[in-house]
């Protein structure tokens, strides 16, 4: 089959892999519809993170060719969406709703399992890693549909993290740090629970624009230390319930801590590259923090259902479209910050 | 009047200062009728931590003599309990209950202001800080009572916060790290919130029967990564909900993070000396850390009610006591490990 293959800093290609075959007898294996590139895996392609050699990508929606003789609850055909690492369902980690800290569980597309940017992957524990799109309407899903389901994969999924991990609840005031896609994905998680200020930084016009389609009442375009300033002038001093860090580096996870109130929490999912922030600085000032990588299984139905309703459009983070032999433009296209997110069409449902 | 004067390293004496004064139409005169020595205080006692020469303690109860003229809810002849802090009880931290970190708050007994550890306290915004004590019984309250109501100056709204800050919630499995009065507090702190089972860390037989007397159905002797090990085999390798912080050593809070379960939370209110540890390191088993400077002032008015019906027992963490003019043989005996707390009897209500 045709994959995407990583070959190094700033390599992406098309090759070929074998076809994925079912291994152990919960697995599934799933023709890929749509996949999409992740702001991990720009750094990967920069050569900010490791990365091995071979099958890459983690997010993908598509439909069911084959299933092992133990999967009970999915069949050949049934569309599902993938969150973007798998899990046994069963691990104390799942049983609390962590499936992505699961002890049996795995990334897609880390070199040597497939990855979602490629035609098929073998999905294990497909029962308790996939979840499937009930009820496709006659005529099929709508594009913006599939951008969304594809969005539940890992963003949208990551940046609603950000929002639970905080404990955003109706009436907070939230401040999101980062605006690319988890960042603005962020901004949607904040409002679900029901933040009612939700302030983005951001000083892309084309990013504001999605986030306040997506719940931001206030827009900061400072960065650093007058982020810092402005932030606290808005909130009369006082400061955010909760500040969402969707960057990783020093510089946005000290904006958190210098605009969270007294008590307030920080909602930690950026990839932490940051290297002198301590914990101790916000002990001082009864911060906590909390965070890490997103449970995507845990999320999926929930927000599915909103996107089902038409309350949700977390596709809107797509900004880019190719097809899976352009994929190194689609890396490129987010490297030169052309695009917020690609997203690859790689088959029909 | 008479106050313990701190010198510096090892050096707690008897000296004189002068008798408060209202400076302030907010402030009360508060005659203390019981103190006691904190954790922290044996911290500057031993040099780890710097300490102005002057005033010292920041634990009292006491009786109110005079009151200035803008106090409306307080009177000379009440029964209070201060918190430790000071606080406006008006600004942003003290609306959101964290009046520890009030704008125009601060500490007792820093060398400066007066201490818990002498005859009278002058209490700055005396509404918004002290917390009156209702319905002396005839015959007054007694012994056990006085150090309950002691108790919740400090030690007892820390060990609390520990829980509170990481979410203690009921059938919850809680693991404290601390055998001193405020790791002891902690036990009590996660019982009140409904822990099923609360795992104490301590190889002191005199604090396991405390701890055991405020609720811990396991006690585990080992320390380090021998603790962490049997922790997890108490928790069928989970890990517990919940790790309460209470040392503030790099070994405790790795202790900690190696016995929360993926998702878990550490509650954190050790006087944070760790050097080694990062966040980071949490974040890839999701776990969430939170506390700080515990802001008993929020906290005083629910445990006294449990105190008062006979709920709880906090005073039991002074196995010690003596009056002021021995106040130096209070802080030897914490610092020698005769005591796990010294209660000083200053005066009688």
């Amino acid at each position: 089959m045709k994959a995407a293959i990583f070959r190094g800093k700033n390599a992406i290609e098309i090759g070929q892999r074998p076809d994925p075959q079912i291994q152990n007898p919960t697995d599934a294996i799933v023709r890929v519809v749509r996949g999409c590139v992740c702001g991990s895996d720009l750094w990967y392609y920069r050569g900010i993170n490791p990365h091995a050699v071979g099958s890459i990508g983690h997010e993908y929606i598509g439909v069911i060719e084959a299933v092992g003789p133990d999967v009970r609850d999915l069949a050949a055909g049934d569309f599902v969406i993938a969150p973007f690492t798998y899990n046994d369902g069963t691990c104390p980690a799942c049983r609390h709703g962590y499936q992505s800290n699961c002890v049996h569980g795995g990334a897609f597309g880390n070199g040597e399992t497939d990855g979602g940017q490629g035609e098929k992957v073998r999905a294990p524990f497909a029962d308790a890693t996939l979840v499937k799109v009930p009820n496709a309407p006659e005529g099929g899903f709508t594009e913006a549909q599939l951008a969304s389901f594809t969005a539940l994969s890992d963003v949208a999924c990551t940046g609603y993290h950000a929002a639970v991990s905080a404990g955003v609840k109706p009436g907070d005031t939230v401040a999101v740090v980062g605006d690319g896609a988890v960042g603005l994905s962020a901004v949607m998680g904040a409002k679900k629970p029901g933040a009612t200020r939700i302030i983005a930084l951001s000083r892309n016009p084309a990013r504001q624009v999605v986030a306040k389609e997506f719940g931001a009442t206030d827009i900061v375009e400072e960065r650093g230390e007058d982020a810092v300033e402005t932030v606290l002038r808005l909130t009369d001093g006082a400061g955010v319930d909760a500040a969402l860090e969707c960057v990783g580096t020093d510089q946005s996870i000290e904006t958190c801590a210098g605009i969270t109130r007294a008590g307030g929490m920080i909602g930690a999912v950026g990839v932490p590259l940051y290297e002198h922030f301590e914990y101790k600085t916000l002990f001082w000032k009864n911060i906590g923090i909390k965070g890490g990588v997103a449970p995507a299984r845990q999320y999926i139905p929930e927000l599915l259902e909103d996107v089902l309703a038409g309350h949700l459009n977390p596709g809107l983070v797509f900004d880019y479209s190719t097809d899976l032999d352009r994929v190194a433009d689609a890396y490129a296209a987010m490297d030169e910050r052309r695009a917020i997110k690609s997203l690859l069409t790689i088959s029909q449902p």
